[in-house]
């Protein structure tokens, strides 16, 4: 290659063009109680990866988890003695708020980052990292800019966890009153989702996380939008049957998109997982996060749905079966902050989300909407004036189910 | 996909494996006068995104530059005016001290992240990082982990920031006391190398550079080596037309490494170009960084090509021809800190730097080493005995070098 290194003397104008391929491999793995001592799968996660020393780990735990497993942390020590050929604790596991405020306290980054630095966590240790999706994006984003990314493995406790953010690519943490505005694409080296921690939630987060798995379903799979429809009833009074198998599709088409997809790590302004998604972080923010995540991509699938409805892409019976599912599993799809429509130059007005959608992805606005029950569209336009008759709908759908309740 | 939803009841022990392939594209322009309103390699470069509207950029200037280029502000402003269809600037520029110090001042990042906030710059926008390669390595590690990654485009002005770290993938910062200790894998969106700033560094900078060049041909590349023992005192006297094809020929092989040695983003444990590195860190650190980088590594490249002999691999011509290209180029070979040898456990000892390197990278002690001139071979053991001896030649070596300068 060097042979004629003295015939160029003119270099400028050269160009050298680097194409650089990365591949990531992960396994998302189903269990039950992962630390009794007869379930090696966190043992064997960790063995598999080929090297024979012990390796070390620490564990971030969700604070809010230990009410309701008030055993985890000797759970915890147990199994790591049980299995300390292949792991040994490198610290006292670090309990970690859960919930939104985990994303809102940068101490609490700087916090994780030196309890690395001290138990001398290098890229071959682990971080378990066990809670809800906030602090699985907490503990993943510390975990991916130490040493330049030391291994993740994510336990995520909530159904919206196990079925969506905690088996993705990403992590990040709230700055400047922004949403993620920090964070990294740093694929986990393994999840584990445990079925046993679905049993401490209540009953809005149990619901809450079945908003993204009605998402994943209406952009891509009307099989799997039946499934839900079919279980409504079940997944509202919380059958564990039933939600196993929710996550378990949801996951799967969840990893095959950001697999196949063709832009995992977002270089493109296109985000189809994103339906109802500008509406929902908009609504989180402007209830100051009253709702959680869930209820607010419930309202915003609702929202997006109808307005593909008035654009004349869904039929009605498509469009009302889509309300009815949601409400059936117990959403309530009208919220007053819906009615914020100053003008979308005011940062109270719901219309301001797209703005802000848009700048967060960068680039053309993008939004997915649905051209039937399993199948999303992109299109990079809006009529405010039909998304307001589409929230004028909301409002009258939900009085109706208002009264329908009242009246059984 | 979903037909046979109902049979499957029995999830646990499951697993879906996840495989994600991402593909990153860059080119690294070699230019001159990159602010030269007929020079369109900068404008051309943000053109090419392919994307049609006005694109918002921030530019982060290394402070110490305006010393030597007084007008660079004046002449960015006027380059952005006059590409007004392509660029805009969103915000002042933003000066940040040179060196090592922008990376010991966390203050910083954040400043940046404020600064990417309150100019609005999405992940279509872009961020210019002007200056060696600190700067680049801080501006970079904001830009990598705001929004999850807003483009960059790099422009690094030293020798070093052109042929090494400037071209390649990482960024970070130092924390803890520990040079990189955070930071992540992030390939630019493009770099453009421009030879007129080469004329505003010192000797000692210029210098610096080439010990990185002279690390890439002994593990790489015996022809690459040779063109560089040809030009010892070409560049030792600064010849311009020298160091452009230096740095052009060293940046190739850099870059062709990152694509093709399969681990980009440095999963494993193997890390060739780190020849020489292990010692070079640890001495910056033992002497407060009174050494330069290249100054450092210049004398990691002799310590591990002295082991490298002593073990019987390289022969004794090679080696003095390493050591005698070295000297020519105008480097010292020893420095006191070497002999700071009491105990590995010692974190003023020299051989503590061993640990610190295999923990930097995790997993198993890989050190490389050379096989001959233009070929590294990895051990995974080392004799320290055999390291003192080398110390030992190297006082000698330098002895002698002084004794000549003296006579001449």
């Amino acid at each position: 290659m060097l042979v004629n290194v003295e015939k160029e003397t003119k270099l400028f104008g050269q160009s050298i063009r680097q194409n650089i391929r990365v591949t990531f491999n992960y396994e998302v793995h189903f269990t039950h109680n992962i630390f009794n001592l007869k379930n090696p799968t966190l043992a064997q996660a960790i063995a598999s990866d080929g090297e024979k020393k012990t390796k070390k780990i620490i564990a971030l735990i969700d604070a809010g988890l230990l009410e309701f497993c008030p055993y985890l942390l000797a759970q915890l020590t147990n199994y790591t003695k049980f299995y300390a050929e292949v792991i040994t604790l490198a610290a006292e596991p670090m309990l970690i708020p859960g919930g939104e405020a985990a994303k809102n306290e940068p101490k609490l980054l700087e916090q994780i980052h030196q309890l690395i630095e001290a138990a001398g966590i290098c890229r071959h240790s682990y971080l378990l990292a066990i809670g809800g999706g906030a602090v699985l994006d907490l503990v993943g984003y510390a975990a991916a800019t130490a040493h330049r990314g030391v291994r993740l493995i994510r336990i995520p406790t909530t159904v919206l966890a196990q079925n969506d953010s905690g088996i993705g690519v990403k992590n990040g943490i709230n700055a400047f009153g922004k949403k993620n505005f920090l964070g990294t694409f740093a694929p986990p080296y393994a999840v584990i989702n445990d079925s046993a921690f679905l049993t401490t939630l209540c009953d809005r987060d149990w619901r809450s996380g079945i908003a993204e798995a009605v998402k994943v379903a209406l952009i891509k799979d009307a099989n799997f939008f039946d499934f839900i429809h079919a279980h409504t009833t079940a997944l509202a009074h919380r059958d564990m049957d039933s939600m196993q198998q929710l996550i378990y599709f949801c996951a799967q088409l969840h990893l095959e998109h950001i697999a196949k997809a063709g832009d995992p790590f977002e270089i493109g302004s296109s985000r189809p997982l994103d339906f109802g998604h500008w509406a929902a972080h908009k609504l989180e923010q402007l209830t100051d996060y009253r709702l959680r995540h869930g209820e607010a991509v419930a309202i915003g699938i609702a929202l997006d749905s109808t307005y593909s409805y008035l654009l004349g892409m869904l039929s009605h019976s498509e469009w009302q079966k889509i309300l009815k599912t949601l409400a059936g599993l117990g959403f309530t799809l009208y919220v007053p902050e819906l009615a914020e429509q100053s003008s979308p130059k005011n940062t109270r007005c719901l219309f301001r989300g797209l703005t802000e959608f848009r700048e967060h992805l960068g680039g053309e606005l993008t939004l997915t909407l649905l051209q039937r029950i399993g199948k999303g569209v992109e299109v990079h336009e809006v009529d405010l004036s039909l998304y307001k008759q589409a929230i004028s709908l909301l409002r009258e759908f939900e009085k109706q189910q208002q009264m329908l309740l009242k009246r059984n």
